[in-house]
């Protein structure tokens, strides 16, 4: 079964985030807008309820609210068609992140943690070149507090469900 | 803001469901197979954290795990042209979703529950029998447990995001 770590921001953000994604984004209905930690990974009802959820409880605990500010679009181009809200750069969300790939989270990382919440995907060049050309100029001005994150399982339709969710509690 | 709160089965009754929500069900791409326990109610978040969360947090913290089975499938007509998986009658469930119109949770109910899993809605007459026609001889046997219930709340694009677990901790 497979498992992600991620962080829906507020209704605000999401909200923003939806209305590219409806147009752009070929997982618009398999999740909601997020910004993931930790890329799907494979394991199974023991090893999370034994292993991984005691881990994210320790680093929920110890992690404090952060604070994150959206100004602009990124892309992943010319890797992929990509286009994403990028989140200015946050030394407490990478560090959130460089966490869920330690200690009993241990895995190899194919990237570079880019935070991001992604908005168009899965287009052709003609199409993203279009989108990218109307966006890369917009000035966003979204500032967001993460308080929490998510542990998520995948369904068979590809669509996502929320497992547990982790507050941030740290002081 | 609109708030609910549901339950998500394992992901094999999830899969199950989505076999004919796919087809059949207008809300498949807004919410993952669910039971719900407390229909959609406006709230903000000062008394979601206030009021709200404290008082699921209690009822998590006294109920139990809930086992439930699944046999057959049931119907709302003539009030709706809906089709649901039906939850065999459970005292236990029952009684969560009671407490989930309680005290601080306090609101009049529309419905007398009837614990179910939609799998059909939006359908015209003729669609309805069809469906309902080719479903209602079917046996179902899915069994599953029940240890957690979510708070989620609506987006602009009426599609559903977590706010968050609470596991059902009861001895």
């Amino acid at each position: 079964m497979k498992y992600g770590i991620a962080i829906f921001p507020s209704k605000k953000v999401q909200d923003e985030a939806n209305s590219y994604r409806k147009r752009y984004d070929s997982h618009y209905a398999l999740v909601p807008p997020h910004i993931t930690l930790k890329y799907p990974f494979e394991s199974d009802d023991e090893e999370i309820e034994r292993t991984i959820i005691p881990a994210l409880d320790e680093i929920a605990k110890k992690t404090r609210p952060i604070d994150i500010e959206v100004k602009k679009v990124g892309s992943f181009k010319p890797a992929a068609n990509v286009l994403y809200l990028k989140i200015e750069p946050n030394e407490d969300l990478h560090r959130l992140s460089e966490e869920m790939h330690e200690g009993a989270l241990e895995g190899e990382r194919e990237h570079t943690f880019v935070p991001h919440i992604t908005i168009a995907q899965s287009l052709s060049d003609d199409e993203f070149s279009d989108i990218y050309e109307s966006l890369r100029m917009s000035k966003f001005d979204l500032t967001d507090r993460l308080d929490r994150f998510q542990l998520l399982y995948q369904l068979d339709n590809e669509s996502w469900s929320v497992y547990e969710t982790f507050r941030l509690k740290g002081e």
